[in-house]
């Protein structure tokens, strides 16, 4: 793999245990340190912060063959089975020996969202100063600042150029960011049912989301137990979010108005029904039960405050950059029809920035009923796109 | 008026008091006895149950010229100003002389939903048999109940057939229920935004908010303090459904990302931070200053058990008998294309059915952009479209 560096100590499992498990399976991630200090975005700076990552393939010798994926809100960097931890990851499908994100040419690493709580510094780790959680003593977190913090994860993996930055809801906008901060810091990019300004329906999803854990008495502002996190809040925002990362065409056809299997209603009145509604509590209860709630309010705080714009006062500013001297030479934007949360227009506003500053873009809006969340799920749509697109020379 | 029947005995202001207000503006209104005992779709029955409504325009010696206006999940009986009550009601530039809805011409009644908490009986209620509040111990309310409900509180108004029947999201559902149930109650009807079945999207939606409630420490079990209601729940599930009542094109339009004002930030990290969060914030108060949180998780479960299909297999069977014979003559069907919590093509649906019962039925897709809440906000729309179908000998 080329001159790979390890952490050179790993850190205890406990000191960077986030609140429940260091990913979704609870295998302890590979972690790369961040510059000490990272500055921030909107003020301050974390010493001794970490980044976790999981990888696939071989970095080649050129060093030229690495593609960062960055994540949604709430993955771990568990895309895909590892040797470490051979459980299915979030985007199994797609990243493997001759599949669309081909490992047998490509070197793929994963980043763990900074702030999040799967093995990267956040407000769920330690703080060296205190040895206690840093809760909401953790700095602010930016969109700007996940996306740097994965810059300098892969040059500590020794990758100075990216083949691809590449990411998927949030992590379609990390994508962009990364290519406004960094413009000779990849020669192509993928960014899939992104935005690059929060829109004031989506802020407010997200308002209520976070209020719905705030307003939870066990949050305690932040100081909850770790055996008794904000759970009714976090349930509820969950549920929300469950509902924003679908569409309600796919629901007719797959819910209807079916009933609820093992339906027991006596005890419960104004219990669930409906087989919608189990679905949102088995989406939930797989959240709550590894999800840190102050990370998740970080960064869907992070989320709300982004606007591309702020970098040069416009989108075409911000990107002007990559699209100078080839920076950036080609680009792919996918957007899904069906999706109400980050819908297409939102995309297309990426494609025509990219198009307008000089950077080859091929833009496709795809017809999927899934929704937002139509890249984890529609995959031969998804397949077929990003196959094409990484597999030109 | 007629012979409008009076409540013979006005119920002393304590015994039907709601939670905290009998209106939104806190006047008692006028109620009309059910008959006794009301029996329910679902099952059970109440006994000496009320329904409060408010008039304006006279019923004329025929007794064929009155409106009945069903309202949505959360408004009052208050349409509109009265002699009573001069405060504006919630659809105050509708109603009134040479107005869409022409009082000069037909004598319009707005009732309180049954199991609601603005002066109709509903668990906010005192239970005759125990003298305290139904609460949990009230039963099961149906779509379907309300709808007979309305009927009959117009019949003991001394109207035995309205000249039409109108409603307006949950609204728009009792109307049709209304013909499913009594073919012979009205001669027009006028749907709008509503839906035949709940859709598993509103379903999803709704079971949120009533979740958000009962997980709220304060619910009790339904048995809060009047001082002290769920609260928390109650501004996390208003909050939600003020999002689902819009749309996202009217918030990039209206809000932007402008800041909210009067922005103190220092104190609350997580807090409030842009327009649309304040928007949230003055809706949610308003509604939970004056709604009792039983009944809201009383209708919106109401609303999701809803299913015109219920009646004979089929919406086309259930709306048959109003067809036939011309008991109900015409209908006017008004959808808005920004609408995601109640889809236009669910108000393509009603019409559809209509029409093919034999009903004589105009349907307009409105491209308002204010989504679910059009009819309340893009007046001149609505405006139009119900003069033309009113203004018809």
């Amino acid at each position: 793999m080329g001159r790979i560096l390890k952490p050179e100590t790993r850190p205890p499992a406990t000191r960077y245990r986030p609140q429940i498990a260091p990913t979704e399976t609870g295998v302890i991630p590979e972690t790369v340190p961040l510059p000490d200090p990272f500055p921030l975005y909107r003020g301050g700076w974390l010493g001794a912060a970490r980044i976790a990552y999981e990888s696939w393939g071989r970095l080649n010798a050129a060093r030229d063959n690495a593609i960062l994926l960055f994540t949604g809100l709430s993955p771990s960097a568990h895309a895909a089975a590892t040797a470490a931890d051979p459980t299915p990851g979030w985007w199994q499908p797609m990243i493997g020996p001759a599949l669309a994100i081909d490992t047998n040419r490509y070197f793929v690493v994963c980043v763990n969202s900074l702030g999040s709580c799967f093995g990267s510094t956040g407000p769920a780790s330690i703080d060296p100063a205190t040895g206690e959680r840093y809760r909401l003593d953790f700095p602010e977190i930016a969109v700007e600042d996940i996306a740097s913090a994965g810059f300098e994860a892969v040059r500590a993996l020794g990758i100075e150029r990216l083949a691809v930055v590449m990411g998927s809801s949030l992590g379609g906008s990390l994508a962009v960011a990364f290519a406004a901060l960094h413009p000779q810091g990849a020669r192509r990019l993928v960014s899939i049912s992104g935005s690059a300004a929060a829109s004031p329906f989506a802020i407010a999803l997200r308002s209520v989301q976070r209020e719905a854990v705030m307003r939870d008495p066990d949050w305690q502002g932040g100081h909850y137990a770790d055996d008794k996190p904000p759970r009714n809040g976090m349930t509820v925002a969950r549920k929300l979010g469950t509902i924003t990362y679908r569409s309600a065409t796919e629901w007719r056809q797959r819910f209807g108005r079916a009933p609820l299997a093992g339906l027991a209603l006596d005890s419960d009145p104004f219990g669930p029904r409906f087989a919608v509604e189990g679905y949102l509590e088995a989406q939930a209860e797989r959240f709550i039960r590894v999800y840190d709630p102050n990370c998740y309010l970080y960064l869907s705080r992070a989320m709300d405050r982004f606007d591309l714009a702020e970098h040069g006062g416009s989108y075409q500013a911000a990107l002007a950059a990559s699209g100078r001297d080839g920076g950036l030479e080609q680009a792919l934007v996918l957007g899904v029809e069906s999706d109400f949360l980050y819908p297409i227009h939102e995309q297309a506003a990426i494609a025509e920035t990219l198009q307008q500053v000089g950077v080859r873009t091929r833009f496709r809006r795809l017809p999927s009923i899934q929704g937002h969340d139509a890249f984890l799920v529609d995959i031969p749509r998804f397949d077929a796109e990003i196959r094409a697109f990484l597999a030109q020379p």
